[in-house]
């Protein structure tokens, strides 16, 4: 597509925005269920469009332009197709984000002024693989009626191009704007698309780390997303080595390239000798390979190949692999220290019995998740009861961590009044500030 | 200040948020009175400082590098340095913005998910000229938990260091980090803050435009504010005349400078004859000059040499003067068009008795304060109940419109547990995502 065609999608994508802004939750649900019935029935026809993306995919991944992961994530089944079509309904369910009143203050008799949540306009999203991605952004973004341009992987072109057009339909067959979806697939679209700052409210990276810091680093738009995932586990001294064991590896293998999985465990000193040794044998069981700092390291008798010292650059890299480095400290100062200046911001855990430090643990620790005795593989959308989610957040203003539909709305405020002027309220007139909501 | 220098401070700052982020809101609180206090004890000390800063500053004047205005707002007396240390005591009277639960969910039996407010951690405000803005922004910053590194201009320079002086004594005294507060002064300054990713959260510009525009332009760090405050007025057909006539004038003339005054005026076309001339009477009487369109021009019979033709640049440009463009439109849809296209997301108001066609205006104007029958100049902090302001946001993400406490406060996602993993909830068992908050 030429930047000129990718700007006119934007344009017109933007026009669009204003009237699905004005579609009611009536209607914004019946295109959700619409979508979702015109998928389960064109199974057949998604099946075999996903066949000619798999063809292609071996050929690339022989090329080695792919991965066997990004190969085993471009697969559509009946399955798979089934829970899409469920994803949308359930994306149907959840109660409208619109139009709701976060704040009202009665500024003065007949002066209201009211918070009331709205669409942002246009989004722009740039996936790579999955296919199922596409249908949960889309109906992400129609429930909160934000127009959205869509640049999927040239892996999954033809799939992509189907899931588009029977989305897209369906949305027309609601009376809602066709033009508030547009598909995209070269490279260069994304180029045009980081410089359509009049057009695209916000841009949603999803798949590489490289992607999302090309993005972030090209573009003057708001970026949603994050690059790195390093998410840390401090053991306390007074952690519980079962709970701690079984949490450190459901954190790092339960599925490793996950954003949310564990890179780094943080281990007090005082729990290496009685610890370490069975967590670093979970591990091991788990054929995960460890890199340990010198104290930690000196502490082990076991040896193995899979163990070995880390290196500086070990505390600042998202292995996406069954790999882990280890870290001895001697306090939870330390620990979160550590976490603040090698940390990416994500989801970082404390394993401890200690209300009182985990109080520390959690105002200090500047990250979207701070979380006491539990996996950190619950950063997750769907696991927070959002429903889905557009990505995770990492920055620290909103939105934060899970994106779900709350964060791709923002707000207007609006403010009726029967005529008054600041003139009035700048002599003896006061205002009342009467909060109401 | 060499640029180690300012990266130093900044990183001071960092490590100071943390023990800040931990204080409670008593100590927070007992900073803020503190602060009214001493500035009230040194108040003949901050009229001979602010005297210096007058004397250089007419000097300053007559070499043209500074305007009147800016030397108006730099004058400190009794009244101000009261109403300062007033402002002070508000906002320690204000509620803990810190530790609101905004949502809970139990994901599961002992899973409690949690949002949670807290602080950014380190803001970089960058103001001109006004010394009241300095103690107005830190007391804030403290409020919120928040450290703050100032950049106060060099007109101001002995009364900002004074007053920065007397605040972090203040801070010192109440136990609280000193280094949670730092002041810089020259423009060297500015280029190292905006460079300073590692150590600041938030940039937040009050100045003039292209001061703003230079920040927005030159650093990754989010910046809080705008550029420009294009606000918009439209009068629909069936707009009470001596209603409409008070809100031009008030938005318009009650304080020109401000970015939320009136800078083009959109009126029906069937509201020429019957309500444009009383308009631009009251205007003229007022000393405001005037552009108008071609139609909205043709139709006037008055002729004033403050009555001229405006050019395509009138639509886009922020007058900050007593200068008033107008323009005829045929519908409320080209209304909102025009102001979605040349406005610039501040604030923009719909004159008409008809709720229907304020209903479309509401959901069809992209911008932050979206006004029904009321002068635009109330889009501000204060008067939004909000007890003080560091600026107004004219992008769509939050923090949007005027921000005070909330807009500089984030959130964490706080999630405790028994020690659950993933893996548990990979097969049978369902989260039961019970809404508490």
């Amino acid at each position: 597509m030429t930047n000129e065609a990718v700007l006119d999608n934007a344009a017109r994508a933007r026009a669009a925005a204003g009237a699905l802004a004005s579609a009611t939750i009536a209607d914004r649900n019946k295109a959700l269920l619409l979508m979702a019935e015109k998928i389960e029935a064109e199974e057949a026809a998604l099946l075999e469009a996903n066949k000619k993306d798999l063809e292609q995919a071996k050929t690339m991944l022989a090329e080695g332009a792919i991965t066997d992961a990004a190969l085993s994530r471009l697969k559509l089944d009946e399955a798979k197709i089934k829970s899409i079509a469920d994803g949308i309904r359930q994306v149907a369910a959840l109660e409208d984000p619109l139009g709701k009143v976060t704040l009202a203050t009665e500024l003065d008799q007949d002066l209201l002024l009211e918070r009331i949540t709205c669409p942002l306009g246009v989004i722009a999203v740039i996936f790579e693989s999955r296919p199922d991605a596409l249908p949960q952004i889309v109906s992400l973004a129609i429930k909160t009626g934000n127009a959205v341009l869509l640049k999927g992987g040239r892996e999954a072109e033809h799939s992509n191009k189907l899931l588009f057009d029977l989305l897209q339909a369906a949305l027309k067959t609601a009376g809602l704007p066709e033009e508030s979806l547009a598909l995209m697939t070269s490279r260069e679209d994304v180029a045009a698309i980081l410089k359509a700052e009049a057009f695209v409210d916000l841009i949603i990276p999803r798949g590489s780390n490289s992607l999302v810091r090309h993005i972030q680093e090209n573009t003057r738009i708001p970026v949603l997303g994050h690059a790195d995932g390093i998410c840390h586990m401090y053991l306390h001294e007074d952690a519980d080595r079962a709970m701690a064991t079984d949490l450190v590896v459901d954190a790092k293998t339960q599925y490793p390239s996950a954003c949310n999985a564990l890179e780094t465990l943080l281990i007090h000193e005082s729990l290496l000798a009685s610890h370490l040794p069975s967590i670093v044998s979970a591990l091991l069981a788990k054929g995960v390979e460890l890199r340990l700092d010198e104290t930690s390291f000196a502490s082990l008798n076991q040896k193995d190949s899979n163990i070995g010292k880390a290196v500086d650059e070990d505390w600042d890299t998202e292995y996406c692999d069954l790999l882990l480095s280890i870290k001895a400290v001697s306090s939870l100062d330390e620990a979160i220290d550590h976490i603040n200046r090698h940390g990416s911001g994500h989801t970082d855990c404390l394993v401890s019995a200690d209300a009182e430090a985990f109080e520390q643990f959690f105002r200090r620790v500047n990250s979207a998740g701070v979380y006491h005795n539990v996996s950190t593989r619950f950063a997750d959308g769907f696991r927070y009861g959002f429903g889905a989610e557009v990505g995770i957040a990492t920055g620290k203003l909103h939105p934060r961590g899970p994106v779900g539909l709350e964060g791709i709305v923002t707000y207007k405020y609006k403010l009726t009044g029967k005529g008054q002027t600041v003139q009035e309220y700048s002599g003896s007139r006061q205002f009342t500030h009467r909060r109401l909501v």
